[in-house]
Protein backbone atom coordinates (compact mmCIF):
# COMPACT_ATOMS: atom_id res chain seq x y z
CA UNK A 1 0.00 0.00 0.00
CA UNK A 2 1.09 3.47 -0.56
CA UNK A 3 2.51 5.43 2.11
CA UNK A 4 1.01 8.78 1.92
CA UNK A 5 3.44 11.40 0.66
CA UNK A 6 5.05 13.74 3.03
CA UNK A 7 2.89 16.88 2.53
CA UNK A 8 4.38 19.07 0.09
CA UNK A 9 5.33 21.89 0.97
CA UNK A 10 2.27 23.94 0.92
CA UNK A 11 2.74 27.00 -1.17
CA UNK A 12 1.11 29.61 0.70
CA UNK A 13 0.98 33.25 0.10
CA UNK A 14 2.78 35.93 2.51
CA UNK A 15 0.09 37.61 5.14
CA UNK A 16 -1.75 40.00 3.93
CA UNK A 17 -3.75 43.30 5.21
CA UNK A 18 -4.76 46.32 3.14
CA UNK A 19 -4.76 49.93 4.69
CA UNK A 20 -6.20 53.40 3.52
CA UNK A 21 -3.64 56.31 2.92
CA UNK A 22 -5.11 59.17 5.32
CA UNK A 23 -4.26 62.70 5.62
CA UNK A 24 -1.75 61.54 8.94
CA UNK A 25 0.37 59.73 6.57
CA UNK A 26 1.02 62.50 4.15
CA UNK A 27 3.63 65.49 4.01
CA UNK A 28 3.85 68.75 2.75
CA UNK A 29 5.84 67.22 -0.45
CA UNK A 30 2.39 65.69 -1.27
CA UNK A 31 3.35 62.43 -0.94
CA UNK A 32 3.74 59.78 2.02
CA UNK A 33 5.66 60.34 4.56
CA UNK A 34 8.92 57.58 4.84
CA UNK A 35 8.17 56.95 8.32
CA UNK A 36 4.90 56.24 7.93
CA UNK A 37 5.35 52.61 5.95
CA UNK A 38 7.04 51.74 9.09
CA UNK A 39 3.52 52.15 10.98
CA UNK A 40 1.77 50.40 7.87
CA UNK A 41 4.54 47.52 8.42
CA UNK A 42 4.14 47.22 11.96
CA UNK A 43 0.23 47.04 11.63
CA UNK A 44 0.81 43.88 9.19
CA UNK A 45 3.43 42.56 11.67
CA UNK A 46 0.87 43.10 14.40
CA UNK A 47 -1.89 41.41 12.27
CA UNK A 48 0.63 37.99 11.49
CA UNK A 49 0.45 37.62 15.46
CA UNK A 50 -2.60 38.27 15.96
CA UNK A 51 -3.68 35.45 13.33
CA UNK A 52 -1.21 33.58 15.18
CA UNK A 53 -3.57 34.12 18.38
CA UNK A 54 -0.32 36.17 19.92
CA UNK A 55 -2.15 39.45 21.45
CA UNK A 56 0.14 41.96 21.97
CA UNK A 57 -0.96 43.32 25.19
CA UNK A 58 -1.94 40.30 26.89
CA UNK A 59 1.72 39.42 25.98
CA UNK A 60 3.11 42.33 27.88
CA UNK A 61 0.30 41.83 30.71
CA UNK A 62 2.15 37.93 31.43
CA UNK A 63 -0.87 36.23 29.85
CA UNK A 64 2.09 33.81 28.66
CA UNK A 65 3.59 33.79 32.22
CA UNK A 66 6.77 36.49 32.15
CA UNK A 67 5.46 39.68 30.73
CA UNK A 68 7.26 40.09 27.12
CA UNK A 69 6.46 41.88 23.62
CA UNK A 70 8.49 42.23 20.44
CA UNK A 71 11.07 44.94 19.54
CA UNK A 72 12.62 45.77 16.50
CA UNK A 73 16.05 45.50 16.28
CA UNK A 74 16.70 46.10 12.90
CA UNK A 75 15.24 46.95 9.03
CA UNK A 76 17.13 47.31 5.89
CA UNK A 77 14.08 49.52 4.08
CA UNK A 78 14.01 50.15 -0.23
CA UNK A 79 11.39 53.28 -0.96
CA UNK A 80 11.15 52.38 -4.63
CA UNK A 81 7.74 54.08 -5.41
CA UNK A 82 5.72 56.92 -2.98
CA UNK A 83 1.88 56.16 -2.16
CA UNK A 84 -0.12 59.33 -2.14
CA UNK A 85 -3.19 60.62 0.00
CA UNK A 86 -5.98 57.86 -1.40
CA UNK A 87 -4.29 55.21 -2.13
CA UNK A 88 -5.22 51.54 -1.02
CA UNK A 89 -2.57 49.86 0.10
CA UNK A 90 -1.28 46.10 0.56
CA UNK A 91 0.85 44.95 3.16
CA UNK A 92 2.91 41.48 2.63
CA UNK A 93 4.42 40.15 5.37
CA UNK A 94 6.65 36.85 5.48
CA UNK A 95 8.20 34.66 8.36
CA UNK A 96 11.92 34.75 6.84
CA UNK A 97 13.65 32.75 9.15
CA UNK A 98 12.90 31.89 13.24
CA UNK A 99 15.73 32.21 15.19
CA UNK A 100 16.67 31.49 19.27
CA UNK A 101 15.37 34.91 20.21
CA UNK A 102 14.55 36.68 17.12
CA UNK A 103 12.54 36.80 13.96
CA UNK A 104 12.96 37.68 10.54
CA UNK A 105 10.08 39.00 8.35
CA UNK A 106 10.40 39.89 4.87
CA UNK A 107 7.84 43.02 4.04
CA UNK A 108 6.23 44.59 1.08
CA UNK A 109 3.57 47.86 0.33
CA UNK A 110 2.15 47.69 -2.86
CA UNK A 111 -0.47 49.39 -4.68
CA UNK A 112 -2.09 46.59 -6.48
CA UNK A 113 0.50 44.84 -8.39
CA UNK A 114 3.47 47.86 -7.79
CA UNK A 115 5.70 46.89 -5.19
CA UNK A 116 6.58 50.70 -3.60
CA UNK A 117 8.38 49.72 -0.61
CA UNK A 118 10.36 46.79 0.56
CA UNK A 119 12.24 45.55 4.10
CA UNK A 120 13.71 42.78 5.62
CA UNK A 121 12.84 43.18 9.47
CA UNK A 122 14.58 41.67 12.66
CA UNK A 123 12.61 41.63 15.65
CA UNK A 124 13.67 40.14 19.00
CA UNK A 125 11.44 38.99 22.07
CA UNK A 126 12.04 41.00 24.86
CA UNK A 127 11.71 40.23 28.94
CA UNK A 128 12.24 42.75 31.77
CA UNK A 129 14.45 44.54 29.46
CA UNK A 130 16.48 41.61 27.94
CA UNK A 131 16.96 40.21 24.50
CA UNK A 132 15.52 36.38 25.34
CA UNK A 133 14.90 32.92 23.64
CA UNK A 134 11.20 32.95 22.39
CA UNK A 135 8.74 30.78 24.36
CA UNK A 136 8.43 27.55 22.84
CA UNK A 137 4.83 28.14 21.61
CA UNK A 138 5.35 31.34 20.29
CA UNK A 139 8.49 29.79 18.37
CA UNK A 140 6.12 27.14 16.97
CA UNK A 141 3.38 29.51 15.81
CA UNK A 142 5.72 31.56 13.93
CA UNK A 143 7.22 28.00 12.50
CA UNK A 144 3.71 26.98 11.47
CA UNK A 145 3.05 30.53 9.84
CA UNK B 1 -57.23 63.32 -1.80
CA UNK B 2 -54.36 62.97 -0.23
CA UNK B 3 -51.97 64.88 0.08
CA UNK B 4 -48.32 62.64 0.29
CA UNK B 5 -47.15 63.61 3.55
CA UNK B 6 -43.78 65.48 3.69
CA UNK B 7 -41.25 62.30 3.12
CA UNK B 8 -40.51 60.97 7.06
CA UNK B 9 -37.46 61.48 8.56
CA UNK B 10 -35.69 58.94 7.14
CA UNK B 11 -33.64 57.36 10.76
CA UNK B 12 -30.33 56.71 9.30
CA UNK B 13 -27.76 56.37 11.66
CA UNK B 14 -24.38 58.29 11.96
CA UNK B 15 -21.45 56.94 9.03
CA UNK B 16 -19.34 54.66 11.01
CA UNK B 17 -15.55 53.19 10.36
CA UNK B 18 -13.83 50.56 12.67
CA UNK B 19 -10.43 51.15 13.47
CA UNK B 20 -8.08 48.45 15.08
CA UNK B 21 -5.35 50.20 18.17
CA UNK B 22 -2.10 49.05 17.35
CA UNK B 23 1.78 49.96 18.86
CA UNK B 24 1.71 53.79 16.45
CA UNK B 25 -1.52 55.01 18.45
CA UNK B 26 -0.39 54.31 21.95
CA UNK B 27 2.31 56.18 24.46
CA UNK B 28 4.23 55.20 27.29
CA UNK B 29 1.21 55.54 29.93
CA UNK B 30 0.07 51.89 28.42
CA UNK B 31 -3.04 53.94 27.45
CA UNK B 32 -3.69 55.31 23.76
CA UNK B 33 -2.00 58.96 23.08
CA UNK B 34 -4.80 61.56 23.36
CA UNK B 35 -3.78 63.45 20.24
CA UNK B 36 -4.46 59.53 18.37
CA UNK B 37 -8.34 60.29 18.19
CA UNK B 38 -7.89 63.07 16.30
CA UNK B 39 -6.42 60.95 13.65
CA UNK B 40 -8.67 58.27 14.00
CA UNK B 41 -11.74 61.10 13.61
CA UNK B 42 -9.93 62.32 10.48
CA UNK B 43 -10.35 58.50 8.95
CA UNK B 44 -13.63 58.88 9.97
CA UNK B 45 -14.19 62.33 7.87
CA UNK B 46 -12.40 61.06 5.03
CA UNK B 47 -14.53 58.09 5.03
CA UNK B 48 -17.40 60.04 4.80
CA UNK B 49 -16.53 62.40 2.39
CA UNK B 50 -15.03 58.99 0.25
CA UNK B 51 -18.97 57.74 0.58
CA UNK B 52 -20.13 60.95 -1.05
CA UNK B 53 -18.12 60.30 -3.59
CA UNK B 54 -15.52 63.46 -2.57
CA UNK B 55 -11.83 62.02 -2.86
CA UNK B 56 -9.38 64.71 -1.36
CA UNK B 57 -6.64 64.22 -3.42
CA UNK B 58 -8.63 64.59 -6.59
CA UNK B 59 -10.44 67.62 -4.94
CA UNK B 60 -6.97 69.37 -4.14
CA UNK B 61 -6.00 68.88 -7.98
CA UNK B 62 -9.01 70.43 -8.93
CA UNK B 63 -11.07 67.84 -10.02
CA UNK B 64 -14.13 70.03 -8.91
CA UNK B 65 -12.58 72.97 -10.68
CA UNK B 66 -10.75 75.19 -8.75
CA UNK B 67 -8.55 73.17 -5.95
CA UNK B 68 -9.52 72.76 -2.38
CA UNK B 69 -9.53 71.16 0.30
CA UNK B 70 -10.92 70.92 4.21
CA UNK B 71 -9.24 72.49 6.99
CA UNK B 72 -10.60 71.95 10.20
CA UNK B 73 -11.56 75.63 11.64
CA UNK B 74 -12.33 74.60 15.41
CA UNK B 75 -12.63 71.12 17.65
CA UNK B 76 -14.54 70.59 21.13
CA UNK B 77 -13.26 67.15 22.62
CA UNK B 78 -14.44 65.02 25.84
CA UNK B 79 -11.98 62.48 26.65
CA UNK B 80 -13.96 60.07 28.77
CA UNK B 81 -12.29 56.63 28.77
CA UNK B 82 -9.03 55.70 27.30
CA UNK B 83 -8.76 53.39 24.41
CA UNK B 84 -6.27 50.38 24.73
CA UNK B 85 -3.62 48.43 22.35
CA UNK B 86 -5.59 46.16 20.31
CA UNK B 87 -9.22 47.28 21.18
CA UNK B 88 -10.98 47.73 17.97
CA UNK B 89 -13.45 50.78 18.01
CA UNK B 90 -16.05 52.40 16.37
CA UNK B 91 -15.88 56.16 14.81
CA UNK B 92 -19.06 57.76 14.18
CA UNK B 93 -19.63 60.68 11.88
CA UNK B 94 -22.62 62.50 11.75
CA UNK B 95 -23.46 66.00 9.76
CA UNK B 96 -24.54 68.34 12.41
CA UNK B 97 -25.15 71.44 10.44
CA UNK B 98 -24.02 72.58 6.90
CA UNK B 99 -22.80 76.26 6.49
CA UNK B 100 -21.76 78.32 3.78
CA UNK B 101 -18.12 77.64 3.57
CA UNK B 102 -18.09 75.10 6.96
CA UNK B 103 -19.69 71.69 8.40
CA UNK B 104 -20.25 71.01 11.85
CA UNK B 105 -19.75 67.00 12.35
CA UNK B 106 -20.44 65.59 15.41
CA UNK B 107 -18.04 62.38 16.17
CA UNK B 108 -17.67 59.90 18.56
CA UNK B 109 -15.17 56.93 19.44
CA UNK B 110 -16.71 53.66 20.82
CA UNK B 111 -15.57 50.56 21.93
CA UNK B 112 -18.98 48.56 21.82
CA UNK B 113 -21.44 50.32 23.01
CA UNK B 114 -18.78 52.40 25.51
CA UNK B 115 -18.19 56.07 24.56
CA UNK B 116 -14.36 56.83 24.90
CA UNK B 117 -14.56 60.23 23.09
CA UNK B 118 -16.74 62.33 21.69
CA UNK B 119 -16.38 65.74 19.66
CA UNK B 120 -18.01 68.41 17.68
CA UNK B 121 -15.62 69.68 14.57
CA UNK B 122 -15.75 72.47 11.93
CA UNK B 123 -14.46 71.97 8.96
CA UNK B 124 -14.20 74.67 6.34
CA UNK B 125 -13.72 74.85 3.08
CA UNK B 126 -10.22 76.31 2.21
CA UNK B 127 -9.39 77.46 -1.98
CA UNK B 128 -5.96 79.77 -2.32
CA UNK B 129 -5.59 79.52 1.14
CA UNK B 130 -8.95 81.34 1.97
CA UNK B 131 -12.07 80.29 3.46
CA UNK B 132 -14.67 80.00 0.50
CA UNK B 133 -17.71 78.63 -0.02
CA UNK B 134 -18.39 75.25 -0.48
CA UNK B 135 -18.91 74.31 -4.07
CA UNK B 136 -23.29 73.80 -4.99
CA UNK B 137 -22.20 70.22 -5.66
CA UNK B 138 -20.46 69.34 -2.26
CA UNK B 139 -22.84 71.05 -0.37
CA UNK B 140 -25.49 69.16 -1.72
CA UNK B 141 -23.59 66.03 -0.85
CA UNK B 142 -23.62 67.03 3.02
CA UNK B 143 -27.41 67.87 3.03
CA UNK B 144 -27.89 64.57 1.89
CA UNK B 145 -25.47 62.49 3.96
CA UNK C 1 8.29 94.49 63.62
CA UNK C 2 7.06 94.73 60.61
CA UNK C 3 5.84 91.18 59.27
CA UNK C 4 6.59 91.15 55.67
CA UNK C 5 3.90 91.65 53.31
CA UNK C 6 2.22 89.09 51.36
CA UNK C 7 4.26 89.04 47.94
CA UNK C 8 2.32 90.61 45.57
CA UNK C 9 1.42 88.61 43.09
CA UNK C 10 4.28 88.66 40.50
CA UNK C 11 2.70 89.51 37.24
CA UNK C 12 4.52 86.46 35.16
CA UNK C 13 3.98 85.69 31.52
CA UNK C 14 3.05 81.86 30.26
CA UNK C 15 5.80 79.50 30.24
CA UNK C 16 6.96 79.31 26.42
CA UNK C 17 8.91 77.09 24.36
CA UNK C 18 9.77 76.80 20.59
CA UNK C 19 9.80 74.50 18.26
CA UNK C 20 10.46 74.13 14.64
CA UNK C 21 7.91 72.67 11.97
CA UNK C 22 9.29 69.41 10.34
CA UNK C 23 8.10 67.25 7.50
CA UNK C 24 6.55 65.08 10.08
CA UNK C 25 4.53 67.71 11.01
CA UNK C 26 2.92 68.42 7.56
CA UNK C 27 0.09 67.14 5.11
CA UNK C 28 -0.16 66.83 1.57
CA UNK C 29 -2.39 70.08 1.86
CA UNK C 30 0.76 71.76 2.59
CA UNK C 31 0.01 72.82 5.72
CA UNK C 32 0.57 71.67 9.28
CA UNK C 33 -1.58 68.74 10.10
CA UNK C 34 -4.20 69.35 12.83
CA UNK C 35 -3.27 66.89 15.00
CA UNK C 36 0.19 67.80 14.91
CA UNK C 37 -0.79 70.61 17.70
CA UNK C 38 -1.29 69.01 19.90
CA UNK C 39 1.52 67.10 20.53
CA UNK C 40 3.07 70.75 20.05
CA UNK C 41 0.47 72.00 23.17
CA UNK C 42 1.66 68.19 25.02
CA UNK C 43 5.56 69.11 24.86
CA UNK C 44 4.65 72.57 26.10
CA UNK C 45 2.93 71.14 28.99
CA UNK C 46 5.94 68.82 29.75
CA UNK C 47 8.26 71.06 29.60
CA UNK C 48 6.07 73.25 32.19
CA UNK C 49 6.21 70.09 34.49
CA UNK C 50 9.80 69.92 34.11
CA UNK C 51 9.95 73.26 35.07
CA UNK C 52 8.16 73.15 38.50
CA UNK C 53 10.17 69.73 38.76
CA UNK C 54 8.04 67.03 37.58
CA UNK C 55 9.28 64.87 35.52
CA UNK C 56 6.77 62.43 34.04
CA UNK C 57 8.69 59.22 33.95
CA UNK C 58 9.61 59.57 37.27
CA UNK C 59 6.04 60.08 38.39
CA UNK C 60 4.58 57.05 36.60
CA UNK C 61 7.43 55.27 38.28
CA UNK C 62 6.48 56.25 41.22
CA UNK C 63 8.93 58.66 42.70
CA UNK C 64 6.37 60.53 44.29
CA UNK C 65 4.48 57.85 46.02
CA UNK C 66 1.81 56.19 44.22
CA UNK C 67 2.43 56.23 40.39
CA UNK C 68 0.68 58.41 38.53
CA UNK C 69 0.19 60.62 35.29
CA UNK C 70 -1.73 62.97 33.97
CA UNK C 71 -3.98 62.51 31.36
CA UNK C 72 -5.78 64.85 28.63
CA UNK C 73 -9.82 65.17 30.11
CA UNK C 74 -10.88 68.15 27.33
CA UNK C 75 -9.67 70.31 24.73
CA UNK C 76 -11.49 73.37 23.08
CA UNK C 77 -9.41 74.35 19.84
CA UNK C 78 -9.19 77.18 17.84
CA UNK C 79 -7.05 76.23 14.30
CA UNK C 80 -7.50 79.91 13.26
CA UNK C 81 -4.49 80.20 10.95
CA UNK C 82 -1.89 77.51 9.51
CA UNK C 83 1.37 77.26 10.16
CA UNK C 84 4.04 75.56 7.69
CA UNK C 85 6.58 73.77 6.92
CA UNK C 86 10.17 75.20 8.58
CA UNK C 87 8.28 77.74 10.32
CA UNK C 88 9.37 78.47 13.99
CA UNK C 89 6.87 78.58 16.38
CA UNK C 90 5.95 79.59 19.90
CA UNK C 91 4.30 77.20 22.38
CA UNK C 92 2.72 79.05 25.45
CA UNK C 93 1.27 77.27 28.23
CA UNK C 94 -0.74 78.99 31.23
CA UNK C 95 -2.09 77.22 34.27
CA UNK C 96 -5.38 78.89 34.30
CA UNK C 97 -6.77 76.78 36.99
CA UNK C 98 -5.93 74.29 39.84
CA UNK C 99 -9.00 71.95 40.93
CA UNK C 100 -8.90 68.79 43.03
CA UNK C 101 -7.77 66.11 40.60
CA UNK C 102 -7.82 68.95 37.57
CA UNK C 103 -5.73 71.52 35.86
CA UNK C 104 -6.81 73.61 33.23
CA UNK C 105 -4.24 75.19 31.01
CA UNK C 106 -4.67 78.17 28.45
CA UNK C 107 -2.31 77.24 25.54
CA UNK C 108 -1.43 79.28 22.45
CA UNK C 109 0.37 78.58 19.12
CA UNK C 110 2.22 81.38 17.68
CA UNK C 111 4.75 82.91 14.71
CA UNK C 112 5.94 85.49 15.96
CA UNK C 113 3.04 87.80 17.41
CA UNK C 114 0.58 85.90 15.27
CA UNK C 115 -1.61 83.74 16.84
CA UNK C 116 -1.85 80.18 15.01
CA UNK C 117 -3.72 78.08 17.42
CA UNK C 118 -5.62 78.83 20.73
CA UNK C 119 -6.69 76.14 23.27
CA UNK C 120 -8.12 75.26 26.71
CA UNK C 121 -6.74 71.99 28.07
CA UNK C 122 -8.36 70.03 30.80
CA UNK C 123 -5.66 67.29 32.41
CA UNK C 124 -6.71 64.94 35.63
CA UNK C 125 -4.54 63.58 37.25
CA UNK C 126 -4.82 59.04 37.09
CA UNK C 127 -3.64 56.91 39.78
CA UNK C 128 -4.34 53.21 39.20
CA UNK C 129 -6.61 53.81 36.28
CA UNK C 130 -8.70 56.13 38.24
CA UNK C 131 -9.49 60.28 38.61
CA UNK C 132 -7.41 61.15 41.57
CA UNK C 133 -6.50 64.32 43.80
CA UNK C 134 -3.37 65.88 43.00
CA UNK C 135 -0.73 65.26 45.18
CA UNK C 136 -0.16 68.20 47.51
CA UNK C 137 3.03 68.87 46.87
CA UNK C 138 2.46 68.89 43.10
CA UNK C 139 -1.00 70.98 43.80
CA UNK C 140 1.20 73.43 45.00
CA UNK C 141 3.64 73.31 42.35
CA UNK C 142 1.14 74.35 40.27
CA UNK C 143 -0.05 77.16 42.43
CA UNK C 144 3.11 78.16 42.49
CA UNK C 145 3.31 78.23 38.12
CA UNK D 1 57.66 79.37 -6.13
CA UNK D 2 55.17 77.48 -3.04
CA UNK D 3 52.30 76.05 -4.75
CA UNK D 4 50.00 76.10 -1.73
CA UNK D 5 49.28 72.85 -0.19
CA UNK D 6 45.70 71.27 -0.66
CA UNK D 7 43.88 72.35 2.26
CA UNK D 8 44.07 69.18 4.95
CA UNK D 9 41.14 67.95 5.30
CA UNK D 10 40.35 69.78 8.55
CA UNK D 11 38.63 67.43 11.11
CA UNK D 12 35.31 68.39 11.67
CA UNK D 13 32.66 66.69 13.79
CA UNK D 14 29.61 65.40 12.16
CA UNK D 15 26.00 67.61 12.76
CA UNK D 16 24.54 67.29 15.61
CA UNK D 17 20.99 68.18 17.28
CA UNK D 18 19.51 67.53 20.67
CA UNK D 19 15.98 66.50 20.83
CA UNK D 20 13.34 65.83 23.83
CA UNK D 21 11.58 62.17 24.38
CA UNK D 22 7.79 63.48 24.64
CA UNK D 23 4.84 61.16 25.06
CA UNK D 24 4.07 61.30 21.48
CA UNK D 25 7.28 59.60 20.91
CA UNK D 26 6.65 56.25 23.16
CA UNK D 27 4.35 53.60 23.18
CA UNK D 28 2.52 51.15 25.45
CA UNK D 29 5.93 49.10 25.67
CA UNK D 30 7.24 51.91 27.94
CA UNK D 31 10.43 52.73 25.18
CA UNK D 32 10.30 54.93 22.36
CA UNK D 33 8.58 54.04 19.15
CA UNK D 34 10.49 52.84 16.80
CA UNK D 35 9.30 54.63 14.11
CA UNK D 36 10.06 57.77 15.86
CA UNK D 37 13.90 57.75 15.23
CA UNK D 38 13.16 58.14 11.88
CA UNK D 39 11.47 61.36 12.55
CA UNK D 40 14.43 62.54 14.83
CA UNK D 41 16.96 61.57 11.99
CA UNK D 42 14.92 63.59 9.51
CA UNK D 43 15.01 66.27 12.07
CA UNK D 44 18.84 66.19 12.12
CA UNK D 45 19.11 66.12 7.99
CA UNK D 46 16.55 69.17 7.68
CA UNK D 47 19.08 71.04 10.42
CA UNK D 48 22.06 70.11 8.60
CA UNK D 49 20.14 71.21 5.12
CA UNK D 50 19.38 74.16 6.97
CA UNK D 51 22.62 74.92 8.25
CA UNK D 52 23.85 74.83 4.65
CA UNK D 53 21.48 77.39 3.68
CA UNK D 54 18.95 74.75 2.06
CA UNK D 55 15.52 75.51 3.30
CA UNK D 56 13.11 73.20 2.21
CA UNK D 57 10.09 74.89 1.80
CA UNK D 58 11.55 77.57 -0.24
CA UNK D 59 13.19 74.78 -2.55
CA UNK D 60 9.59 72.98 -3.02
CA UNK D 61 8.51 76.18 -4.07
CA UNK D 62 11.17 76.77 -6.54
CA UNK D 63 13.62 78.89 -4.74
CA UNK D 64 16.54 77.45 -6.52
CA UNK D 65 14.99 77.44 -10.38
CA UNK D 66 12.53 74.38 -10.55
CA UNK D 67 10.75 72.91 -7.27
CA UNK D 68 12.91 69.80 -5.76
CA UNK D 69 12.56 68.30 -2.99
CA UNK D 70 14.51 64.90 -0.95
CA UNK D 71 13.48 62.09 -0.70
CA UNK D 72 14.45 58.94 1.38
CA UNK D 73 15.05 55.85 -0.79
CA UNK D 74 16.97 53.39 0.77
CA UNK D 75 17.70 53.00 5.21
CA UNK D 76 19.28 50.43 6.55
CA UNK D 77 19.10 50.68 10.71
CA UNK D 78 20.66 49.14 13.50
CA UNK D 79 18.21 49.56 16.32
CA UNK D 80 20.99 48.77 19.46
CA UNK D 81 19.31 50.35 22.54
CA UNK D 82 15.90 51.88 23.33
CA UNK D 83 15.30 55.53 24.82
CA UNK D 84 13.07 56.44 27.17
CA UNK D 85 10.29 59.08 28.22
CA UNK D 86 12.03 62.17 28.96
CA UNK D 87 15.26 61.49 27.73
CA UNK D 88 17.94 64.14 25.79
CA UNK D 89 19.07 62.58 22.90
CA UNK D 90 21.72 63.73 20.06
CA UNK D 91 21.06 62.94 16.70
CA UNK D 92 24.53 63.16 15.07
CA UNK D 93 24.03 63.61 11.08
CA UNK D 94 27.56 62.94 8.55
CA UNK D 95 27.35 63.37 5.00
CA UNK D 96 29.23 59.80 3.74
CA UNK D 97 29.46 60.61 0.08
CA UNK D 98 27.66 62.77 -2.56
CA UNK D 99 26.48 60.76 -5.73
CA UNK D 100 25.02 62.29 -8.86
CA UNK D 101 21.30 62.55 -7.54
CA UNK D 102 21.64 61.07 -3.88
CA UNK D 103 23.72 61.48 -0.74
CA UNK D 104 24.44 59.09 1.70
CA UNK D 105 24.02 60.30 5.18
CA UNK D 106 25.33 58.26 8.72
CA UNK D 107 23.25 58.98 11.15
CA UNK D 108 23.05 58.24 14.86
CA UNK D 109 21.07 58.68 17.74
CA UNK D 110 23.15 59.20 21.14
CA UNK D 111 22.28 59.40 24.55
CA UNK D 112 25.23 60.88 26.04
CA UNK D 113 28.14 59.08 25.18
CA UNK D 114 25.73 55.64 24.90
CA UNK D 115 24.91 55.11 20.81
CA UNK D 116 21.14 53.86 20.73
CA UNK D 117 20.67 53.96 16.94
CA UNK D 118 22.61 53.82 13.89
CA UNK D 119 21.29 54.14 10.00
CA UNK D 120 22.73 54.86 7.07
CA UNK D 121 20.39 57.22 4.99
CA UNK D 122 20.24 57.73 1.01
CA UNK D 123 18.62 60.41 -0.11
CA UNK D 124 17.91 61.45 -4.18
CA UNK D 125 16.57 64.29 -5.02
CA UNK D 126 13.48 64.55 -7.22
CA UNK D 127 12.17 66.93 -9.54
CA UNK D 128 8.54 66.46 -11.37
CA UNK D 129 8.57 62.95 -9.51
CA UNK D 130 11.50 61.95 -10.90
CA UNK D 131 15.17 61.51 -9.89
CA UNK D 132 17.19 64.38 -11.16
CA UNK D 133 20.93 65.27 -10.54
CA UNK D 134 21.67 67.26 -7.56
CA UNK D 135 21.84 71.08 -8.56
CA UNK D 136 25.51 72.43 -8.38
CA UNK D 137 25.10 74.46 -5.80
CA UNK D 138 23.17 72.21 -3.83
CA UNK D 139 25.75 69.99 -4.68
CA UNK D 140 28.62 71.97 -3.66
CA UNK D 141 26.73 72.61 -0.14
CA UNK D 142 26.81 69.11 0.70
CA UNK D 143 30.59 68.61 -0.69
CA UNK D 144 31.91 71.08 1.67
CA UNK D 145 30.06 69.92 4.76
Amino acid sequence: MNKPMASPAVERGPHQITIRIYYEDTDFSGLVYHASYLRFMERGRSELLRGLGLHQRELLEGSNGTPFFFVVRAMDIDFKKPALMDDLLTIETRVAEVGGASVLLEQSVLREAELLVQAAVTVVCVENRKAKRLPANVRSRFLSS
